[in-house]
């Protein structure tokens, strides 16, 4: 049976204050780092080593990935840092109180925003300093898919290639796997193995901090998920 | 000019309990942990970015990696970690006190044990659990090039490839590079860059914690080198 650990990373310094956050590179609050190691607790208790671990390129991802990986002692697994599993860009919106902006602009509004599939946030201007254009992390990337802001559905469509071009191959060459990455880039990767309507996907929420396995069949097809405790 | 940044890790515990080390994985001491952020903020001072970095398997050569890169906002960059730059293997030395080694079989056979170029150390049995072909991180590796036990010129031999193979081609490609690895192991590509003879290599002290930076031509010769401050 193929392995593959999904885990979201633990509570960053603006989940705590309750700010859209999307592609800001905010770090792991403290909670967020006990949260990182107790998953790598939680993996070594349950017997699973990995072979591979991705994640994303900010760094309550990566972080993450490497408290939970020294407490499991597997520092040295191939890792890979991308883009695609990066968080919903979050638009203009990115930097702002929930709460703030809810009574800014109505409760309504805000869910809309947060909890429909195809719907943008409002976009940043092109020549808005927080554009992932102006970082050096982006540099590499062709600045015409690098997002002014995103629906769940066109993050969807940007992390499918990942999974498509590297998790899926490695887990078909019999590697264990590990992805550490975002509420909404974990999303989509759910909605593609337990194919997931996109009415039921907006609300699928993903504990921070937990591992998730799923065990496949040697043609990538679901037998089963479950958290580990 | 193609910039390469080399460092030796920071303190380990075993450096601190002057205990011969080789491929044992020790973690890095308070104090190299601190040496660590510090190579990060020497870096960053001197306005010097890197595109990838590479290191040993070693937890003691990925932490200072991470230490540092965190400290300079660059954790995102692609990382490689590979075995051929791990420390020299001390082979049946490996665990033993350095001061209680001389004492046992007198200071002018440890010297020679350290600092000469071509003898090995007593090698492990291959039925020693200390032996590398037990960890699971050397499993995808042909047994038969796992060391029981390495003089200088050995670690120079099976640490070129990785410069020919890795380090070199990125730097070609007009990557900026870090290494992070071991005393031993920067030895081989320190003598290889600077021609180094075989009788001086072996007394090139390298401090922990201090980036060296190469400015190469076009061509990957030596332009010239410094430390940090």
């Amino acid at each position: 049976m193929r392995k593959l650990i999904l885990i979201r990373h633990g509570e960053s310094e603006w989940n705590k204050e309750n700010r859209f956050t999307g592609w800001t590179d905010v770090d792991l609050s403290e909670k967020g780092e006990s949260e990182a190691k107790n998953a790598g607790r939680m993996i070594k208790k349950a017997g699973i080593s990995f072979d591979i671990a991705y994640s994303s390129v900010l760094k309550r991802s990566i972080r993450t990935q490497h408290l939970l990986q020294e407490e499991i002692d597997l520092l040295w697994v191939p890792e890979v840092h991308h883009w695609r599993l990066n968080e919903r860009h979050y638009g203009a919106l990115q930097g702002l109180n929930k709460a703030e902006t809810a009574l800014k602009y109505s409760d309504e509004q805000v869910h809309i925003w947060r909890r429909s599939f195809n719907i943008t946030p409002p976009l940043l201007e092109p020549n808005d300093e927080r554009c992932a254009s102006n970082e050096i992390k982006y540099k590499g990337i062709d600045p015409a898919v690098l997002p002014l802001g995103e629906s769940l559905e066109m993050t969807i469509k940007r992390v499918l290639p990942f999974w498509q071009d590297s998790i899926a191959p490695s887990l078909l060459e019999g590697k264990t796997v590990l992805v550490t990455a975002h509420g909404n880039s974990l999303r989509a990767l759910i909605k593609y193995l337990d194919h997931i309507s996109d009415e039921d996907i907006v609300n699928l929420e993903i504990p921070t901090g937990v591992p998730l396995v799923y065990e496949l069949t040697d043609n990538l097809k679901t037998v089963k998920h479950y958290y580990l405790e």
